[in-house]
């Protein structure tokens, strides 16, 4: 499991005094940071070589302003060329949000997936904690 | 059907040419506004009745700057307190991304999900369309 | 002047049932659309030729929800290789807020700014309103 | 001074490779967070007292993903009701931008400035260094 914490900011609050339903996916997209590390050397933009296939999100309860978030994110299944991502936002010790996203290895010039290379697979089975 | 037609935003590209994966959540919500009409008179905060529950989306094909996209939202499903909103982005004649929403009538001062009136559940059905 | 009208979205709100003072400058990127046309044909992002120096905003009074706001955008200086672009948001025939990009013509491959060509500059002296 | 580090996001960047320029203000906003601290105990916005007047930003170098920011935050002019604070995101030993943001002790209630109460200017003294 990968775990990423950090403050919410003022501006992903709304109108309705809590955190915003879209920033939770921008919370989980840096929730997967760590796997893109997998992936890509030194995040290096020029070589990225992964794409989102699908998000879901389920919202269990109000996130809130001035405490700390923790996005924990585990690899989930592992296919040929994509990978499940589950992930949860954890406020003051209760699971606000779990979601889950298909990622894929995709080469950007073909403009296909491609198999996952075998010494990432290796990483990534490493962190394999099926549901 | 509810269709709304904007300009992606500059700011809405991330690296990799494209459109980046959490703004399309951020368009589904602007498509709800006509939903969000029929549950909240003048769209008054203060007396919101509204909450997301979960939110889906199939990423597709990639989705451009610098051509118009429309959003088309649908009512598919109607419960007694909650119904499901599928919603897809269609960019040069091309569906890009296709989601669900299940949005739920909710009481804020008593924090919990209420029956949907029937006034509003008479507009509703009348934008039904079960998948 | 250039105008753009659109509705605030509800996730551009804050806790403060406001619009967050961070989307003003989206909003100022989105109004200075047409200048970005007449800089790049077709918004091609692989010949983007322009950077930003510089934003201002001046707060003049809360912004909502819920009622469409005008940005109206006019290139108030023209220099050899930038300009000034002054903008402002109007809502319920209100100015809400106010400010300035200073543009910059820019050669992302030298990685350096180059005077502005002749066909573009008179194409933005039709819009120059000096303040 | 206040610092506050973090990763830039993945969707913080645009289609030129680099961090939008729209999310600076974001960042300073982030980076602000301890003074909104000595003005609203524990951060609960039924109690928010300050609002922003104007923020500028100059764009001295892009800033990139995939190496840390700081956000480096100085109180730079105490005045009765508003003050000054002067912004910078470094990265990689590299000022890439700076900005001001001029801030108003406000009540919301009244829909007025007010005057900075004696404790808070106190605390705001003790870190405040001019330009």
């Amino acid at each position: 499991m990968f775990t990423t914490q950090f403050d919410p900011r003022f501006m992903e609050t709304d109108a309705l005094g809590h955190i915003n339903n879209t920033v939770i996916p921008v919370w989980f997209e840096e929730g997967r940071t760590p796997i893109f590390e997998l992936f890509v050397p030194q995040l290096d933009l020029s070589r990225w070589n992964l794409i989102l296939a699908s998000v879901h999100v389920d919202f269990l309860a109000q996130t809130y302003y001035g405490q700390p978030v923790t996005i924990e994110t585990r690899i989930t299944r592992l296919g040929g060329a994509s990978f499940d991502v589950s992930q949860q936002v954890v406020q003051d010790g209760k699971i606000t949000a779990r979601g889950k996203a298909v990622m894929v290895h995709f080469d950007y010039e073909a403009n296909q997936s491609a198999p996952i290379p075998a010494p990432i697979r290796t990483a990534l089975e490493a962190h394999l904690s099926p549901e």
